[in-house]
């Protein structure tokens, strides 16, 4: 039961108030998790880590990334989940978090600008053979045929979002304002706009993969959508397509895209994520000259933002108010 | 004296058409030379390379890029020069081209677009240090911590662009559209908008420095702004700042550049003209890590579009109407 059905918020309140340094979970195994005990802190949560816990069964409000089965069950009275990041695919597992337990999202504005860019970066690297040029200069050759002596020119390019949400929506609009002819896919209709045309439902997926020569994947992960950039995805794109992926790794088939990338019938592709983070030191991505690779780093979390969205739901747990941006459990994210 | 000063149109015009064979000089040794050649005399100008010629005298349409004074000195009836790209500093050199003599421009959208994409993907490229990452997948190592485990945002990055023509100011709105902070310098007084806070004159150049994080620079070469990128103008950038040249290699000192980049000044480059092109085997440029080389390509010309500009004035000269695109010799550009 969250706290938005609460049937008398008031008296909930007070208990919990009452409750002489209940703590808060802090679950986080990320490089700068000391950032955000310090920050989280400074912010009025009194966090703790897993081994810091006195009393399991007193809490009611968890903040973390990647929750184990095990963690879930020493906390019968957990009410919600606040997510780390923009995703919560960590979190939508099948039977992992308890019906009553509400799982919230970061909303961050400055999330869709940062993935917007990178996006648009990853766009222009693949479009103008950026990487060519790079590989040029370590040769000290200077080469203009590269590009054919001409760019492929950005109203000629069908950049293919998969995903339109809050990500998908940011990066669409900025590569409209450089011109790009861009359409996007989407799991329920939305409307399409002049700019760009929306395609959605599994029925029209291979229409949308076939008008696509840049396919960037900002889909939210869930069963739905995990693995379906496949072998047969990719073999609808146009020979010589690009393949970016800012989303999930578990969207992409990595064997498939390599595959693809050999055959010749996938020209490159720029990818942020992978199905195992970090990405192993054996994966045969790293050395493929037409993949281009970041550390999932496209649109990292900022910290302050995050920090006040979750003791802005904490306040309103301890009050008895709505929690806010509480993610849709049916609709996996 | 230019066509479209005529006295007499249509006596002119009678003269020219009646002239059996008048050739047009093609001057360029461009790798796509022949690409031209084609596309011009398809489009029904007679082009003729400069062997070919059969009748200097009768000449009264040239061409091309980079004339020399022996070429100019056998067309005395020379009226106008139609540049191959955008920029004509390569026809403003004093004295070179005689005064009744005009110089005509290509005015391409899809240029500025080009130029806008590429300056983008440089402004991206420095900011979020992605040459540091293909740095880390060239030796397999997942490496968060590039860019301190949060990018810089778009909005704390003040950009400044040296130039506000059409490209500058095509550069400008599309980094507006991603967030950026953005800022002009233009030789004269332009009007400020909401989101562009223009400076002009000399006597603004170091305060628009100061308040640079990313100086990119997309001005015309002129006496006036050859070598404005030098020693002094970097001193004035804060630490750490990126310079982007994609105007023309004589408005950057290069050695300044290397200097600076050495003493940990300026953070990095990227770098698309060079002060010889092609760039040298020897220049140190191509081997200093911090800075990323393109051959000339941010905004290649569009012949297509280009031919039909060139043509197009050469109809008007046939005709005695006024021709378009002329440049304004006193402002060099």
């Amino acid at each position: 039961m969250s706290a938005s059905t609460q049937g008398n918020p008031a008296q909930q309140a007070a208990t919990d108030a009452d409750a002489p340094g209940a703590q808060v979970l802090l679950h986080c195994n990320w490089l700068n998790k000391q950032l955000w005990f310090d920050q989280l802190t400074a912010a009025g949560v009194p966090v703790a880590w897993p081994d810091d816990i006195r009393d399991w069964s007193s809490i009611r409000y968890a903040v973390g990334w990647n929750f184990t089965p095990e963690v879930l069950a020493k906390m019968p009275g957990l009410r919600a989940i606040a997510s780390l990041g923009a995703g919560v695919d960590h979190a939508m597992r099948p039977g992992l978090i308890p019906p009553g337990v509400d799982i919230l999202r970061i909303v961050d504005p400055l999330m869709a600008q940062r993935m917007a860019t990178w996006v648009m970066w990853a766009v222009v690297n693949f479009q103008r053979k950026m990487d060519a040029y790079a590989r040029a200069q370590a040769e000290r050759r200077w080469d203009k045929t590269i590009e054919n002596l001409k760019p492929w020119d950005n109203g000629e390019v069908r950049v293919g979002i998969l995903g339109y949400g809050v990500m998908g929506q940011a990066a669409a609009a900025l590569l409209r304002a450089a011109g790009y002819n861009v359409a996007a896919w989407a799991r329920t209709p939305r409307g399409s706009s002049s700019d760009v045309q929306v395609f959605s439902g599994r029925e029209s997926l291979r229409s949308f993969v076939e008008r696509t020569d840049v396919l960037v994947c900002l889909l939210p992960l869930t069963p739905e959508t995990e693995g379906i950039i496949g072998a047969q995805l990719l073999s609808w794109l146009p020979r010589g397509a690009g393949v970016i992926n800012a989303a999930r790794g578990r969207h992409l088939d990595e064997g498939a895209l390599l595959a693809a990338i050999d055959s010749g019938h996938v020209a490159g592709a720029v990818l942020d994520v992978f199905a195992t983070e970090p990405l192993p030191p054996d994966s045969p991505l790293w050395a493929q000259p037409k993949v281009r690779i970041t550390p999932h780093v496209s649109s990292i979390t900022d910290v302050p933002n995050a920090v006040a969205q979750i003791a802005e739901n904490y306040q309103r747990l301890l009050a008895g108010q709505p929690l806010l941006r509480v993610a849709d459990k049916s609709a996996g994210y």
